[in-house]
């Protein structure tokens, strides 16, 4: 009986899915934009998605390819969740409500859609599992349920089999599908060249590097269909289970999951091809990272999926005010939120980074062990950075110019051999090298209104950073700090696991759950790609996950690169960007020949264009104070919004928006563009009726330019009202600022 | 020029290693009865052994082949560490030095050994090793040490390639080779039988089962030479190490680790045969327990193998007073271990082991999640051992009998599921269950003189484990538990890592540490194989590593094996091997068709033949009050000693041991023996001359048998004095126990 259903699968999966059946279902959104369909059809669960009549996903089968446990135990069931489905039960909700986020991009958030939810049966393994959509005005989110019952007790995934059916050969800005590191240079083509762009996409020359097919992208994935709609593909709350990946089936594609050679990592299993037939080429089919094993995922149910979500729209500039992601995370679990504060700072960092200091204190050791070095007797390099003078410069230059807080990264002992060499015992995160006064500093910094920001560089060590988790916050709360920078540098130990695992994404979690219990603010560096658990665990003010400011003093970044991450990296929630390069030209001040494709203007644009509650003002003080009058606009801006407009946008060419500081009448706007230039448009029909704001705008200059004149801006002043047109020029690669006070 | 070496060996090795050059340095043991040789032969370190004149090892080759690792790095060192090496520089000490043990079978431990270390370089390399010899009297130790140096910082093994040749085909004790479990029968044949019998070997009803080899078996390797030698391979003071087997070459060998099909770990990738010529039949290669990605170890220099030992003697009972494993491994790290003791206990535990009653509290859901259960509202399932009732009739029972803890296994919530599901947040260790008052028992016995004695069943997520670690040892010293069982069954979580690896020996040394710190002495099951940690953190006061007593409920254990543990297991420590079933046919009692191959009289021969300062009463106390006159030498048996002679021993035949009791005149005598029975002779010559003493003497009844009348014994009464000579008839199963009073 299942032979000849697989049999005919064989032969007609290409015919069978041009269309679905009469029978299907169909779901709108609440303004009737979208329509979801959904069925099965024999035996297999389809679901497809139109957007103004539109075909965004075509008829796309779901499932999940279950693995074979070594314990042949019946508790363990490994028939596939693939087929043999019934519908059993179907149920259709309206949800509408409206909730206020501890910090974001608007003091409200609306949270309005249609639920409809398939039980589905199936009936030779006495099992059930639900598929549940919630369709919104400006996507979908699926996932799928697994309810605790006799017969689904424990299982292993092999592999998670979504399809994404795309209705055309797209523009695409992606990433290659890495399990190891995000951090590439976005890639724009048609889906279609994916395959023949990948060996040059992958970032060969970061330390992690583990590519597991040459059509594997990341999410979130912006596309671009010739018909004008914009299709976004990512996932919301990825708790307790493996990131996710996308791979696409094109005309070459002879088997899903084909490892690439070269620079994969030579210690993960290549997954096994799936024994499931492979769908109609420019369909995506997840893949989700693996453990040490190869495996997927360990289920105990009840459980769910994240979500995977779709978000379409004809106009580019509903991907970015879309809340889709955050909605369908759950609540804030924190009870007392006053602790969580949007947070400006400044930092001990990009002096390092560019390779003018170190965060290691001693060259002294071929290697150290740190149960071994007595540091008081150490020979110092002279180099290290985290020193109790250059501290006390940045505290002061924080208390001057407003900024909350001052992170230093090196002050902690074990610099010194600390990447990718399978070291356990890294770090210990609570024994300063013997320049940095832990003691001294905070309290200096307490006493002109400002707070350090602590840093711990786990190395990927995570076994040694959960055991010394507890004893490092405590350390925090000791002195008074109140937020964490953390790392995740280099290969995760144990060994063979991956950044974005199942495991990794609960330690993630785990440690964001045991710095709010300490009320620790975290932003973590290297960690996977965020989903929107900074609604649930709104103390997850930031993170890394995509190629940041750093990368400028790596050889760079191309200049349509910050308008590409409010598509993608961003759909999850900030980033911590580290903006507010300055002195863009390294070599100007350092042996770096690398420079930032940015203007002056451009940087202050991304305080706005980026949106993060966590800003840093990443360039040394003695740079901000050169240009003192364009780091105003630094010490102006909010970080924290009661209201933000998308006034325009196009993927890898400019964004402009506009926002009102929280708790004021005031606005700022951004604008930020690739390397060709843009004219910004700005109607302030946002503006109270009736109020005057003096409006300050800062703009790159007539002849300014990324590469030949990036510090040529001009500062304006006026006097403006609701219903003013600002037409302002941006450079290549540059941008501008503006900010409105109401008077 | 490689090349060219390579060749050379291909070609030569048989007869190179038939005999060591002229040149070959010779170390003689200080009573000369061993005499070590060591030379360095076409570039590869080379030693033999000798004891009287026989050969116990012939040339065996030294050495490490390394991993490649994937960040080309200069820092990684990547060419093996097996040849082109020259002897730079010799040193030959002696030491003699005499210390005690906190806990042991003797007062006094003496060290006294000749000490030859070969520092040799690989010039192209640059890089140094020394190999450490120590010889004792009764065979050897030698480690490889890595001194820190500019180019060997860092290191990644791909296989210990330490060769132990044997001089015959040795009868041998063993075990198969496996990465997860050593609770196998042992099996005896001759060395190249071993490959015939090793699919009958595993333990494959085990749940952990990844063998790798069809000739590999696990140390400590019990043999005897057909010219009368008891030759014994083990290792000491594995520390942040992966623990060691033995791979033998024999006559089919075609090339080293390959891999058994069946029941291996699924998830461990086979290890990739050596690139290395095979030895000769007859040669022990090491093997390492690789972590999840296949590979043995991280290095960082300066660093050092685990000590590998042979030893040797032609007197059997040299191999059970040898402390040769001891005195390799460092003096004890805790400065105040006045709250270490030797602990008699009895336990809730057997009556769940035999199946009659449950740890778990509920059979109520198919699965359960600790943060999902309101514990107070689920139905109990009226067989949860650990209630309050129960223990304190245990508590009862100890305070009566003079026992100083009671175990309660099963007393915190977690076990409706707890095995091998790959459930991570499997127990959290501080919630008991409704029926458990933690805080009323605890009170009760020590208003008694009695301490609870703590149970951590990991399920062997040691994630888990480690995050929960703090709070449950400050949970134990909160209501004052002092010791803690702590228990490893199923597969290790994170998937793919192995019960012995590197990082999980590093894990159980992490408990024992932070357990030392909360005062709390351990006892550890199912983990790694004892190598004399407890001489330097003597809070690891026991371990079962090994078939324990629970075995006589699952199927049993042949009769003899109690007389082959204390030549293999107990050689790295004691085990809680839980003696003294007095009711061994279980369905007397239970549904449970089991029974235990031992007679009363043996059982109590197992206080003093396998050395514990941690001894379990392990039977029901009803079971006890019913033979109370036989338990009386439970009560009476100290567990800690000042003296052991040990006066008789054949492996898998008999033990006959005498022990003085701690800080008193008076003596124990046990003998034990296999299904053969055996007719002990014991010369009292170790009594205080001119002393009388009040003997009792447990013996087997004249027609005991361990199958068909075990409860069978006699009890009788004597004065005796030194140079008396007591003959004791020991039963088939049976054995004896005699306690000497001073008058």
């Amino acid at each position: 009986m299942k032979r000849i259903r697989k049999w005919v699968w064989l032969v007609l999966p290409f015919y069978l899915l041009t269309c679905l059946p009469l029978s299907a279902t169909e779901v709108k959104s609440p303004n009737g934009n979208i329509v979801l369909t959904f069925t099965v059809e024999q035996g297999r669960p389809v679901y497809s998605m139109t957007y103004k009549g539109h075909d965004v996903i075509r008829p796309s089968h779901l499932g999940l390819e279950l693995a074979k446990d070594k314990h042949a135990s019946k508790k363990f069931e490994e028939t596939d969740l693939m087929d043999g489905f019934l519908i059993k039960d179907e149920t259709t909700r309206v949800e509408d409500n409206t909730w206020q986020p501890v910090w974001g991009e608007t003091k409200d958030i609306r949270n309005h859609y249609v639920e409809y939810a398939a039980t589905l049966s199936q009936p030779t393994q006495h099992r059930e599992m639900i598929i549940r959509f919630r369709v919104y005005n400006d996507g979908i989110g699926f996932r799928y349920e697994f309810p605790q019952q006799q017969e689904l007790n424990y299982f292993l995934i092999k592999e998670e089999r979504t399809e994404f059916a795309m209705a055309g050969d797209h523009m695409a800005w992606w990433l290659p599908g890495d399990y190891d590191t995000q951090e590439q240079e976005t890639q724009q083509t048609r889906l279609s060249e994916i395959r023949a762009r990948m060996q040059q996409a992958v970032n060969w020359g970061n330390s992690s590097v583990a590519v597991f097919s040459p059509t594997g992208v990341q999410t979130s994935l912006q596309m671009k269909s010739d018909d004008g709609l914009y299709i976004n593909i990512h996932e919301a709350a990825c708790l307790d289970y493996a990131t996710m990946h996308l791979e696409l089936v094109d005309a070459e594609t002879k088997a899903l999951s084909t490892m690439l050679g070269g620079g994969s990592n030579a210690y993960t299993p290549a997954p096994k091809p799936s024994a499931w037939p492979i769908p109609a080429p420019m369909t995506f089919v997840s893949h989700l990272t693996p453990d040490a094993t190869g495996l997927k995922g360990c289920m105990q149910t009840p459980c769910e999926t994240p979500w995977r979500t779709v978000m379409v729209s004809d106009d580019a500039r509903d991907m970015l005010s879309s809340n889709l992601i955050l909605n369908l995370n759950e609540p804030c679990k924190i009870e007392d939120t006053s602790w969580i504060h949007p947070t400006k700072y400044c930092g001990v960092w990009w002096e390092m980074i560019v390779g003018k200091s170190s965060w290691n204190y001693t060259d002294e050791f071929p290697s150290i062990k740190l149960d071994n070095i007595d540091w008081s007797s150490v020979t110092p390099n002279g180099r290290h950075a985290a020193n109790n003078d250059k501290v006390k410069r940045y505290i002061d230059f924080a208390a001057k110019n407003g900024l909350d807080e001052v992170l230093v990264e090196g002050w902690n002992v074990g610099w010194e051999d600390w990447a990718n060499m399978w070291k356990r015992d890294v770090f210990d995160f609570v024994t300063p090298y013997p320049d940095f006064d832990i003691k001294m500093l905070n309290e200096y910094a307490h006493s002109k209104g400002v707070k350090l920001l602590m840093h711990h560089e786990t190395s990927s060590s995570t076994q040694n950073y959960e055991r010394h988790l507890e004893e490092a916050l405590q350390l925090m709360n000791k002195y008074g700090y109140d937020a964490v920078k953390t790392g995740y540098v280099g290969d995760i130990i144990p060994r063979g696991d991956h950044h974005y695992s199942q495991s990794m994404n609960n330690h993630y979690l785990y440690v964001i759950q045991q710095a709010a219990k300490h009320h620790v603010m975290v932003n973590s560096h290297e960690a996977t790609r965020p989903t929107g658990l900074c609604r649930t665990w709104p103390n997850l003010v930031g993170g890394e996950s995509a190629r940041g400011t750093e990368y400028e003093a790596f050889g760079g970044s191309r200049p349509d690169h910050t308008c590409i991450l409010p598509f993608t990296r961003l759909q999850g929630g900030p980033m911590d960007y580290t903006p507010g390069i300055f002195v863009t030209k390294l070599s100007e001040w350092s042996d770096n020949p690398s420079w930032a494709r940015i203007t002056i203007a451009g940087s202050l644009a991304l305080y706005l264009t980026m949106y993060s509650p966590l800003q840093m003002a990443a360039d040394l003080p003695e740079h901000y104070e050169r240009f003192d009058d364009a780091f105003q606009f630094i010490r102006d801006v909010a970080c924290d919004w009661d209201d933000s407009r998308y006034l325009e946008a196009e993927p890898a060419d400019y964004i402009t928006v506009a926002r009102k500081a929280k708790g004021t009448d005031n606005w700022f706007i951004g604008g930020k563009c690739d390397e060709n230039g843009h004219l910004a448009v700005v109607k302030l029909d946002f503006l109270d009726k009736g109020r005057k704001y003096e409006c300050t705008i800062y703009a790159d200059a007539k002849d300014a330019h990324y590469e030949t004149n990036p510090q040529a801006y001009t500062i304006t002043k006026k006097t403006v009202k609701y219903g003013d047109v600002l037409k302002i020029k941006e450079a290549p690669g540059g941008g501008f600022a503006v900010s409105l006070m109401a008077k």
